[in-house]
């Protein structure tokens, strides 16, 4: 399956290709050979170089109650990724073949009410890569042109696997003006990492962490959070208090867990803002009359990126000098994709990258 | 205890007064004889027209758990009102005797940091007439010059004497842009009602009114409401879907039920904004992956009333004709607290007025 | 060049129209016959019933010197209008064939910076139909599918020609939060005048309108303004000062002269905002000092209209009754466009309306 | 004139002091011997340790035509400090003796419309201390307890002195949002270059600086700018266009020069914000069509900082180890002020400190 290299430099594209596929609806997933599709018009085919999984992708792998509902089979997986345009669709003019470029997840039908009001993160017709439609933990994955963005010079290959997260990170953190604000960010999963040293780009006062795992709060000193909390051994919500004397300005709520929401309640001051971006998997009981009305709290429900300014506000960081690797532990070849799922149901990893060879 | 005339054109005040106490630690009120208070520096004497009972008197009448909690009898209770300025104390240049005054119950230091950053409405040592110093329902007052908020003479008393929950109203209306907005207001008691021709006069697009007794949502309709659904008859969170085409813009959560509070979140739009004012008085259990995260919902907690610009916008809006009057339902003076307190008990009442004549 | 019905209700288009264009690099226009364009891909045909001129149709008439430094003849002008789609061109999914629709004159590219922003109406590569392109006034017009906004079918062919200068009012208007806010108004051409009852929709506090001509005067006061102020025979600043307490909280630049933007700095009270939309025809002297910066004065250019959210609110605004007829004055056949501009000459006239008989 | 220590630790305060003061409606100032004034209700008496020299002192100096129109000789000048709280009025709260505190120039009134609103900083009332009432260049000066800022313990004295213009700075940069964006500021005195490294500390893309002083330039580049531009020597605006692909996204106008001005709004990008601080001495021509309009470009006026805010900000940034020191390039003592305004009038000094002795 290795491309002919041709007169113009450019890649003979093969017929064929390895992929990660949810072959039938159970759990596990099979790497499988594979048609590589054809860009339709303002599409992209992306040679795949590196992608990252994502705590949706053990969802689809654990074929989990919201998999089931979501996903059919036979679909590939695969949507924070990074690689190189080896074709374009009839209409293409933001890309062109060759430029490496990271992958956006979430593709909008561009016209909705939300798309019409700069809101296209929220589509009502959004559609998600490797979810909805296939994926990029593959050789090839074709996109729509403008999700394919082009990655600047300094941003290393692995670092464009990871923009989508990062997105999520720098999307909530920067979704109110932290600068000179103390910021908490509750739960140090890859993406609570990464808000840390975007937080102290940012200017941000203080910076504390919170975390139930040591390895994560030893990895979260390590990306530049002032103060690290051990929820699971002190109150995280008081100590919040204390070191901010009366609460912080901003909450980053990164856990998903009733827990370190209501924390992240508790430890915002009055008139503070609560960016909620991890998912809980079922209701969360709030004290809405102490924690919320009374403090005149805001809290913000964060989805995706910004289409696509946090694409530019990412790139701008990174050439600042953003170093989020350390979030990356673990790099694994595709073929070892039980390996690098079973180091993500261990609880004990920050982000596992894929690399796809050809 | 009718004061005499003086040559000024003032009034010699009297040294005793009648008042509505809370006397002792349990249930209801006694109208006591008590002193005329003193403005010390920086306060005035307003002389009472008139005030509006709130729910806040209404937990106190029945002594429950919160009012227990944060109320130490003796207490006059009574914090919406209106009267005239009867005598200054030392230092106080905003208002003088002889002036219209309807009364802010929100007592603030003026130096924390909310006080500093111009959120005084969430002070940190906020203090409450009526509840944590003595009220209004007697025939004096005394209170912070600063609280005694010069009447447009456009304004009648008795609506004077509810501007303090008219701006509760205002307050949340207009702390996002509702200007051709889709409007919901779930919940109508006296505020959520106010809330109506509040957002009419700021060019909602739509006004969509929700509550459970027919009473209410027939004052709801009479107050301008475009469309009132009942919430007991009608899946109200699905209705307001259809009106809307998507959910509404903004909705105004004001009944500070679990149900009101997830049908606020249900009939929210896509990126839309929900103000919390009603007070639920248990946590509640909210479906903050589907209803906040993936909908990129902002919720703002909303607390008394933005000193003073609150206070403008009133005064702007009722000589503009905003039209509250028809909240009122009942007048009474205060000798017949007890038949107003039982109207309130009733639930079938909207704003109940007591008269303090001299 | 009647289009003669056919079985589906649809009509045979002819190949040849009546169009009004800048023929030659000289002051005038002329009534010529030319070919029905066809719509490419993501373009649709649109049947024109009528279309107002603007300002900048009177500028290409006289061949002034931004004309001359930018229209390239033969051009057919005409860029506010409103009709009904003829046909559409691969791709289209926002229209249909037979849908009544209004004219969006800037056509944007949809992936520059600023439309990347949801900021497109300041397209880096920015289009406008009648002046870049061919334009409506003609039998039949090609746009993008995008700028043929579907009209409510509560909004009249009349009303529906001017949405585009009405566009232009209600970005300016709403651009800041102005409910309760004092407006003022300088300038009452057809834009100055839409934003009286703009204002009055969105609750102002007080509106101003000021003009030196007595029948725009007059027309304005028809539309809703408190105030008029006559600029030539008062001075205006200081009248709305006195009529403010201070200074109008917001001021709609509508004139474009140096006389009446100075006045909008001069009129605009300390932390106020001015939207400046009237464009002045060479550099203007402005006292920053003492108008700006000593008043933390806010100014922001408008241009314009936001895509999409000014044409929703647009249409909210009109199905809750906003009556902006009064400002056509005249309606002239396509045929009458040399008096129709001479109106415009003599500046007596509001908007004139082209009507487009098949 | 020495205090001598008492049991109490405090000091028993002289009556006489040295002070410099504008004696006669001339140029020039004198050192006098002046009553050690005291504080009243609410006020505070302040030993100053040091000040900063500011522009509006030189205009003093000098007896310009807006020192005439504005300071009433005898007028001790001086307001930009930092000192000890010596003594304090009845009433006080907020600071104590013994106090480390820096000045904030500005006494408000606290209750006009601006102060209602949380605007403070245009207070309607406005006297600025050491030009509407007596100064800090002076052993001790009285001012309202709130102007005196207690000084965090990481905060040097000498950096206290400047914390009034850094607070210029730090309200013009932190007006709007600037993380991740790229910054121009044009004109490089002291306040301009204090703006360099807030920039960079609020996380900008870009920091571009522009003078025409070469001196100036080489402290810029020294405070972190990553382009420094000679104004004087390259077409300033066009460069900027051409660093940033388009435009600034922020520029900061610290010049106050009608060609800094005019570069300013040349160099912004379209949609991008322009923040004025610079004092133009006359009326300037600015070419608003294509500069403001057709370019959405927001201008916004600045003065003084944000009451309280500003403060709290600088205290951070200061903290997290903001570094202006390199902006004071001389030192000397009250008695050698004429040598001090000499500097400043020679135009190559950054900040000129004196420093006040027992």
């Amino acid at each position: 399956m290795q491309p002919a290299p041709t007169r113009a430099g450019l890649a003979v594209l093969p017929t064929r290709m390895r992929a990660l596929v949810k072959t039938a609806p159970a759990p596990g997933f099979e790497i499988v050979e594979v048609a590589v599709p054809s860009p339709g018009r303002g599409e992209v085919l992306v040679r795949v170089a590196a992608g990252g999984i994502c705590g949706t992708d053990l969802h689809i792998f654990r074929w989990d109650a919201w998999a089931r509902s979501r996903v059919r089979p036979p679909r590939t997986i695969g949507h924070e990724f990074c690689g190189t345009v080896a074709a374009v669709g009839e209409g293409v003019v933001e890309v062109a073949v060759g430029d490496r470029v990271a992958g956006e997840s979430h593709v909008v039908c561009g016209w909705c009410p939300r798309c019409r009001h700069g809101q296209a993160h929220i589509c009502d017709r959004l559609e998600i890569i490797g979810v909805d439609r296939d994926g990029a933990f593959a050789e090839y994955v074709v996109m729509p042109a403008r999700n394919a963005w082009r990655l600047d010079p300094a941003i290393r290959t692995e670092i464009g696997a990871i923009m989508d997260p990062l997105g999520n990170a720098v999307h909530t953190a920067l979704a109110t003006d932290i600068t000179t604000r103390t910021v908490a960010i509750t739960g140090c999963g890859p993406i609570g990492l990464m808000a840390i040293p975007v937080s102290r780009a940012a200017g941000a006062g203080l910076v504390i962490a919170t975390d139930v795992r040591p390895g994560r709060l030893a990895l979260a000193r390590g990306l530049g959070a002032d103060v690290v909390i051990d929820a699971s051994a002190e109150p995280a919500a008081e100590r919040i208090q204390e070191l901010t004397g009366g609460g912080a300005d901003v909450v980053l709520e990164m856990s998903g867990h009733p827990a370190g929401i209501r924390d992240a309640l508790r430890a915002v001051r009055s008139g503070g803002w609560v960016g909620l971006l991890g998912l809980p998997s079922a209701p969360v009981e709030l004290d809405l009359a102490d924690q919320v009305i009374f403090k005149a709290v805001r809290l913000e429900g964060i989805f995706g990126r910004r289409l696509w300014q946090t694409w530019e506000q990412m790139t701008t960081l990174l050439r600042r000098g953003l170093d989020v690797a350390p979030v990356i532990t673990h790099r694994l070849p595709l073929e070892r994709f039980e390996e690098a799922f079973a180091l993500l149901e261990a609880g004990g990893a920050g982000k596992v990258i894929l690399t796809i060879e050809p």
